[in-house]
């Protein structure tokens, strides 16, 4: 529904020659298009600005011919998220085969990537936990908070493992569960150490636990930074509101007398927003960061539509501006 | 979001002096308005239409006053919804004390007045498991097959009974509960029986039990009518079609070999969408008709706003075209 | 945990050497033993009681070697449910291959045939929802009062549909859901008819319509009957009364005043209990028989050791006394 | 349902002189008794053994006077978790009137204190979110890891937080959120902290953050230890072993293959055990402690129970060993 933006084809191998609304029934009476069965490269012929939704390793495949071919290229896989490409072999086992393209990649978070946003051509969306993680701790490494490691600890719902059935995904087996399906090791990780480095300017380390709970949309992120000084609030507001202040979509959610008092997914589902908080424990000297976000929107289709209009000079907010819905 | 409308007041007894966002904190950067402690009548002079969200019986104490200062009134209450001030009693256990405004009103269901509310002033929006029987039924009643008595089940998510805490909203006692709250009598009923009536041209009669179940938002209604002739698809077909065919809200979800074979609240919630399907139970001669909305939207605020829309003269689809969620 | 009872073999194809702990890790520390590869034929061989958890179809294969070895059978399936062989090709598409030994199995509900459990060596355990429906209706049925059509209203968690998955049981497509599966020609509903019809003496005649709903565990059947004269409340008092007055595990739930007024699914998961309920709609003469149990319990498990406790002579509650949980 | 147990008196002010099952409906069928309105000593004057569930400083009224009456007391507030006086005023805010009499309290966890239990005649039962910690971490504080900050992240469910109505805790505000309740300063961090410095000896920090997650019942404690020297998968292994190797409700959840890698309170509600899990992420020298229990049970009741059992000589498994449901 973005209004400088037309959808010229949808391809999909497994549902070529259905209507889109057939695999997705909540958007009949919306998109009366079926999917093709193009390449990448094929469709890629058909449009400005191709957005690619394929398998992490797969993407590689397709991109170094599509950026030769004057398209503007969107990427959801993390095959070009990093910067540096002997990351690849230590989050994803592999050596990427086109080391030179990762420099033409920009990290489609506007909030940190304006500036090189509004000339890039070819953007690489960020993870959906990182996300979340980046956001939130961001203006703590930028302000030389974070010295010894961050401790993240990530709460998402299912959606976050895609539409592949399996028997932990049977809804009688995940119904009611809190799953830590990642205690160490997960490949946002070096997303989240990359983003913090460069707005920290030091090299910052991060561990992370990802648990999925009861729910299908959203995440919440709590993390944990040592600090070997007394910090006050007001240090933290500055922190915050210098990063973020007139960001249209990041939110503060900090109301001790509120029914939400922090961020919470229910309060951004549904959005393209990002919600964060901050509190100081004083009894450890821990300084806690929160951040929430819908996965499939800010952290996800979301960021890519946002950053896709830094790149072309739209209203940033444009196709965007979604109410969450909170009572669902 | 709406591009014709402009919200000048927001009024709260209860909120007065907040900002909206604060009582929604979901709504944080899309308004900025604070609750005024306007009475209605305070209120609607200083708009051109007036949306009334107060209790079932406290609507007519202010419409009548409201009525004479030229403002257009959406009402969401039950006051107006009858047409026939007998039914109040019934129904509702009070005499209605002004039942010459009942004929002022419209029913709100452009599907099924919507030449009426071309015209109209006034607009009595209907209740939510009133809406989805409604829309499922009247096809049949239309074709003259509801000749005993129209059995509806309704299934609830805990939006439809307000925000009010109690032990029985209590989320511990909530929680994976299937509760039926009204097996028969409900005020609901009284509407289904009055709108099947004026679409049939006979007396229609109306059972009905609701039960609330384990979501918040969206209701289906399952609907049960005897037949006293073997009917075949293609009737049902032909009876819904002529009715809906050319409805931008009304979908057909009738998909034997898709992953949703009927409708379900999960394909439209978040949406103004209602989608209907239909079965013949050759066993006994029964016609299932069900419907399924988001009571939030085509259940209430929705069926308010395409009603205003048509009252207007707006393109009926202004400020509703947003797209159902389903993975949420 | 029945005291009487050993549990000698347990056997799985597919999981064939594992520890049961593996597969049902809620079971660890509970239970040590490993799944067998055995035929039925040979478990039975080591057995007194074999009970046979295998599909539809599949039982018949097994069931005439088995009954000649004097070993007592408790079968899950649906093979021997029906006494008259011709239900078979109407509700499950097939002929019965073995039609004289339906007439040795005992329906496996001891409330309505406990005189002839005792004297069992057969047992077919009913299906989950006609559980729920026959205990609901049944005592309508001996009071005369099912002279139309029963119309029953099913809502069962996503248990009832087993553990395989599948895009449509996937947790993100399936949360949040109003599925119906099944809105007529449900296979349950050959059991309630014949159920239905020996309690009453006369031909009685039932439809169906089956929803999944957001929950994993647990049945409510809203059943209606239509009744040619006026009824009153201790009227149906004394039906229910005077059919399940001493039944160790029928519960009536009728609490106008309580926070759980009806039966609630909520109210029995976790135990072998089935409440029921009752309420008189004058509006149209309709009585609502209102039925709730856990479908793996009171539906399937519960039932078998039941009939079992009373066809092996123990106290007819050993091993069933379970407490349901409500906070869950 | 405990063999050695007879519940003679259940007091409630709120709910004197109605039966227990029409405020519990669950236990319809299960027990009789209404609840008396005996004051604490009146009720303690009738039994051998009291359990109070009184609020947290309401206990320590009635405690000392029926500490005098030769009655054993098993105490469910947190007025005698602490053997350290001071540690009142910095977590609950007030002075221990009666200092004397927490020497003579056991901590309710048999697994920990089972020899002082055996002697003893009042208990303490431990909080829940601080149970499921304790005992994740207890083996790393005897192990001596834990030289750092210990930090404790946890997801609970609504039960944790009463039954008291509010906005909060309102079904459609509450359900699908993630709402971190309790950043830092969580009152059972001084229970933690006494525990597994006991238990290493030396004293041990602990910080915590607390949410509750989108279920009724259960508990998992994510902690992360910081640990100064390599250590391998056998080296827990035996602290863990060493620690519970032997205790019936004790689990180790650790299957890289299975369906349930770690431990989830799906595997534990509706039961007394306790399932832990540990992993060593290399990346940055962190050991992730993980426990899960059933807040009510495990965490509350069952300890008491246990507790009660060990110091009256019964078997310690008595009255405890329910499967838990898993499918629920």
């Amino acid at each position: 529904m973005h209004p400088d933006i037309q959808v010229k084809v949808a391809t999909s191998q497994q549902h070529s020659g259905e209507y889109v609304f057939k695999v997705h029934p909540n958007l009949k009476g919306l998109i009366d298009l079926t999917f093709a069965n193009d390449t990448p490269e094929e469709a890629a012929s058909k449009v400005d600005i191709i957005f690619m939704a394929v398998p992490h390793g797969s993407s590689i495949e397709h991109v170094p011919k599509i950026s030769e071919m004057g398209v503007r290229i969107i990427d959801m896989s993390a095959d070009f998220r990093f910067r540096n490409p002997a990351d690849y072999p230590v989050w994803y086992g592999w050596e990427h085969p086109a080391p030179d393209l990762l420099s033409k990649f920009v990290y489609g978070m506007p909030e940190l990537h304006r500036e090189e946003l509004k000339s890039a051509h070819f953007i690489s969306v960020p993870g959906c936990i990182a996300s979340s993680s980046i956001y939130s701790l961001a203006p703590l490494a930028k302000a030389g908070l974070i010295n010894g490691v961050a401790v993240v600890d990530a709460k998402i719902g299912s959606s976050g493992s895609g539409n592949k059935p399996s028997i932990a995904t049977h809804f009688s087996e995940r119904y009611n569960s809190v799953r830590i399906y990642s205690p160490s090791g997960h490949r946002h990780i070096g997303e989240i150490e990359q983003e913090l480095s460069i707005v920290s300017g030091i090299k910052t380390t991060v561990t992370m636990s990802a648990h999925s709970v009861n729910m299908v949309r959203g995440i919440l992120t709590t993390s944990s930074v040592f600090v070997d000084r007394e910090l006050k609030m007001p240090d933290l507001w500055n922190a915050y509101r210098s990063m973020y202040g007139k960001e249209p979509f990041v939110r503060f959610i900090m109301d001790p007398n509120g029914l939400y008092k922090y961020p919470d997914p229910k309060l951004v589902v549904g959005s393209n927003f990002v919600d964060l908080g901050f509190v100081i424990d004083q009894h450890v000297r821990r300084v806690i960061a929160l951040g929430s976000i819908d996965n499939l929107i800010k952290g996800a289709a979301g960021n890519a539509i946002q950053s896709m209009n830094v790149m072309e000079g739209f209203d940033e907010r444009e196709g965007l501006m979604m109410s969450p819905m909170r009572l669902v």
